[in-house]
């Protein structure tokens, strides 16, 4: 099935210099994210039809997405169905036409896809993220479109701007264009209010989804964008503290070249940096050192999410962020332990040492062995025990700044023991069921 | 589907007291073997036909598996196709018919149940651990069974005892034991040399299967049940010592009561006895403690494999013996730091024990990791550095012998070491591809 992506128009509310497709969300054009969505959707074959300053739009995929098939449409003027039409030798039977302009997540795409029909609309009866003053109306009736534009009165959804379509189209198109009717939407109503042909409606009930028409919509896109961010599985630290300086810092770091695996990367060292600190046992140096721990925790998030902005998360991303923080957590308790035998001279602050890094990786451990053999995250209820990295960071942090690094060791050991006898007793109840 | 269970026999020919069905290989009677194996494939309706001694038979499995439906065949001396019509009520329209005294693997059977066809019956063309001469062989041609009998001379293979079936069996049924025909082998030659019927044939090529009918088949079933534990995953000290050893124990342990968890927890155990003997420092002691740990090792192995010989095996329980390894693993290289400690009074050990300890802990960390990723086991290449926990706990022991815990400690790092780097090697080519 393949994806043609309408690309044409000369997006004259956009007050920027770029063209259109090129403006920049959270460091990937809008015509990357399209293509990287459509693509992370499962659709690898990619027509996108160009128009306005078209050459500057072809050249720019050549470089980055050889794999497109760009198509000039030299009568964009003429309106969006041009565009519509000029994809028409290079389909099949059935493909899904999108703008360049709206931002999807691929699941919506994907759950869209999965729906059966010649001709099914995305539609929204709760649309959370765009103007509905601005957006085009359509009348749903027994889930199916029945009418659809943009001054509708009697309207109870919104068209979200992607179709799945037949080729039956292009001769509908072809008509319309002689009788003067150049845009897709004139094409749709054709199809549905002057055919009454079938269009099915699916309805994507507020979920992420948006246009980008004006410079104010590149704004609040890249606010949504960053709002999402947020994952369920945070732990107590993460949701309050950390995730919000990472979502700020990742709105910076998505513009740079930075990759998330270099920021992986970035963040270990900061942890090993942390623990060289920690390793002299010299307090003004050990507050630093709990502030880098914690910078690290915080920059920890933002491989991910810079990877999620940009459509670069892969299996291996997540694995390798993984084991680095497993390294970078043993290199802070080391130096953490080792700081303290300078401070103290007592041995024994060795074995709290080892307690406090033993209790730390089979917490993390038994996650992960977890998700191996079960094949599904283990779900560990209401009462979280504030034991996983953003908490035990954050506790190393506070034994840093107030030179309690032993009191530190000695939390960390009993919140990851605590977890640990609770995941033991998780996992055993679960087995009995 | 259902599945009928032939255990009606007298079962002359084993010189053992029991009732054929309740003799015990390796812990288990053959019933329940023949029941948890069916089960394991996938079917939960389980029918098993008594005959001889039926009560005795129902009673038992009225108090172990109360889920089976036990039917009294009275007329048994008739010969076993009586038990097969035994069993027409309470089937539906397919249905496999299996030997009490056969013992399969579960893969075996739900690749039989997932061939098409009415009749379909298990062949092997390459039997491997059955006496051919005592067998039931079978003509094949063209993927059809068109000859059937113990004495057939053109045969190509033998029948491995287990057939999927219709309805339509039970007139035919009748119909031989009108005329004096009583055995299931003369059902299956009616249908195919007299009625000239489809049966399909099922080749097993080889595969695991055996029948018991003698007490030296008893013997046979628990070597070639044994034999087959090791796992092509194991590392090389496992596969050359461990393996060796705790198939042995596993020969003895199978017929006790003890469950594959709690020999999870003895291995565990035996782990922190072996880190409390190396806490002192004190030589001859280490030694032992080495020997200890060597032992943990050994048991390791055993829960895994009572589990898959008593069809106990759970992911429940590989998850709890994976994090009792890790926190039995912490414990070892503790005691062994801390004893280290004593002997050298050199506070430098701790840092080595860390960088020992960080090291173990990771490479189980990453396996186990990449797996919750990626949902399959990492392909580590021919050339395996020996550091997975065999070949670890193998070097504690050497360690202890020899009086050289700290060798020992530094051996587990550098191998540990460098499988680290192996594995991030490994998988960062993997996420090139």
């Amino acid at each position: 099935m393949e994806a043609v992506v309408l690309a044409a128009g000369q997006g004259l509310r956009l007050e920027e210099e770029d063209l259109k497709p090129l403006s920049k969300v959270l460091g990937l054009t809008l015509v990357e994210r399209s293509i990287l969505t459509l693509r992370d959707a499962g659709l690898e074959e990619i027509v996108l039809v160009s128009g306005f300053k078209g050459l500057v739009l072809s050249d720019f995929l050549a470089e980055r997405h050889p794999q497109v098939k760009v198509i000039e449409n030299e009568d964009w003027p003429g309106g969006s169905a041009t565009s519509v039409l000029a994809a028409r030798n290079h389909v099949g039977d059935r493909f899904l036409v999108v703008m360049c302009d709206h931002i999807f997540e691929p699941a919506v795409l994907r759950a869209l896809l999965s729906v059966q029909g010649s001709f099914v609309a995305a539609v929204d009866s709760h649309p959370q993220y765009v103007d509905v003053a601005e957006a085009t109306k359509v009348c749903v009736q027994q889930g199916r479109v029945v009418k659809i534009g943009k001054h509708l009165e009697d309207f109870n959804a919104v068209d979200a701007g992607a179709l799945v379509c037949s080729r039956e189209l292009f001769a509908i198109t072809k008509t319309c264009l002689d009788r003067g009717k150049g845009e897709w939407n004139d094409i749709k109503r054709e199809w549905v209010e002057v055919l009454h042909r079938d269009m099915k409606a699916y309805d994507l009930r507020g979920a992420f989804w948006l246009d980008v028409d004006t410079g104010e919509d590149l704004k609040r896109a890249r606010k949504f964008l960053l709002g999402r961010l947020p994952r369920s599985r945070d732990g107590i630290v993460s949701r309050y503290l950390n995730r919000r300086l990472s979502c700020l810092l990742t709105g910076f770091l998505v513009e740079t070249r930075l990759s998330p695996n270099q920021l992986s990367g970035l963040s270990f060292v900061l942890a090993v940096l942390s623990g060289a600190l920690f390793f002299f046992g010299l307090y003004p140096l050990v507050a630093l050192s709990g502030l880098v721990a914690q910078l690290a925790s915080v920059i920890d998030g933002c491989d991910g999410e810079v990877a999620r902005l940009k459509h670069m998360t892969s299996q291996y991303g997540g694995w390798f962020d993984a084991v680095l923080d497993r390294i970078g957590d043993a290199a802070i308790i080391f130096g953490m332990t080792h700081g303290l035998y300078v401070m103290t001279g007592q041995p024994q602050v060795w074995s709290l040492g080892f307690l406090a890094l033993t209790a730390s990786l089979v917490v993390s451990y038994m996650e992960s062995r977890y998700e191996s053999a079960f094949g599904s995250k283990m779900s560990l209820g209401r009462t979280a025990v504030p034991a996983k990295r953003d908490a035990r960071l954050f506790v190393v942090m506070l034994g840093g700044l107030i030179n309690q690094v032993g009191l530190a060791l000695v939390a960390l050991t009993l919140l990851a023991s605590i977890e640990i006898a609770r995941r033991l007793w998780i996992g055993y109840r679960r087995a009995d069921v």
